[in-house]
């Protein structure tokens, strides 16, 4: 879909197409048709990044616990999201031998009780080695460091499933 | 539940039952959950109330537009959420006579076309009659009018879905 076709949506249609560009967060989406008509990609992505940016922190935390845990019960009772199962499958998350699975498990339980909201990562920028180093690594972390991390995350997740939906201008066209 | 109970929830098993209490917006319930313990009924709906109170107009907007139109396309296809079912058949939505129902569906597109957010309205507390007079009356007023008209309208629906979750607290306790 071109940014022409984008800006020419009706909020219903808007919110349909890319309500889960944040998991589970379709208010995101819905709150930045408002800023329609954009000029590019870049400036969508910018809407939503703005939006979040200006959540109290109560607010990013929020969008944070609204993201299933990797490899997690959703996973396993087929309940994720379409966006989430493409992602946790494409890195390897239904595919954990039993000692990677209850590491998984372990680092999960531990991260939520630490933190009060998941690990939230890529999965598509990393495989499943590396997301069991990092949830690992990041379990010692601030609270408030990781709260910015896993936003950080959220936005590179965002980036990528906006991506699937909408054609990335040409440079010529900028 | 008792509000002891809901204080002691885990941050998913409170998204998961809070999670609609504002429609299709689980991120302000999981904000919310970072304001416990809640001293009584009414802090944990003024931490809703103030969450929403503080997000920028567009985020406000963005909350109507995660709302369905009353006897529309969701109703009849079945892919309202359970409370809205419940809320939209108490209210008679599903038993319009055809007159009303063309009506209702000119009415919604009217309202949505001028706003650019669906006419929200707590089903529960009106019924078809009351609904059809407010929707045609609503369609007159200025926008900013009517976002704020649809907002509280959101926190008397959310009101409601709490009340069926949370004891309210005796007198005597408070």
């Amino acid at each position: 879909m071109d940014l022409a076709t984008v800006n020419a949506l009706h909020y219903e249609d808007f919110v349909n197409i890319f309500g889960n560009v944040v998991e589970k967060c379709p208010i995101i989406t819905a709150a930045v048709w408002s800023r329609r008509p954009f000029v590019n990609f870049t400036a969508l992505e910018a809407a939503i990044s703005e939006f979040i940016d200006a959540l109290p922190e109560s607010g990013k935390e929020g969008i944070l616990r609204c993201h299933p845990d990797l490899a997690g019960r959703d996973l396993q009772s087929g309940t994720l999201t379409r966006e989430s199962l493409e992602e946790q499958t494409g890195a390897g998350m239904d595919a954990l031998n039993s000692a990677e699975a209850s590491r998984m498990a372990r680092l999960n339980e531990e991260y939520k009780e630490r933190f009060g909201f998941p690990f939230v990562i890529c999965a598509r920028m990393n495989d499943k080695r590396n997301i069991l180093l990092q949830l690992s690594e990041r379990c010692g972390n601030e609270r408030a460091v990781e709260r910015a991390r896993g936003i950080q995350e959220v936005k590179k997740i965002c980036h990528l499933r906006l991506q699937g939906l909408v054609l990335i201008d040409a440079p010529n066209k900028l």
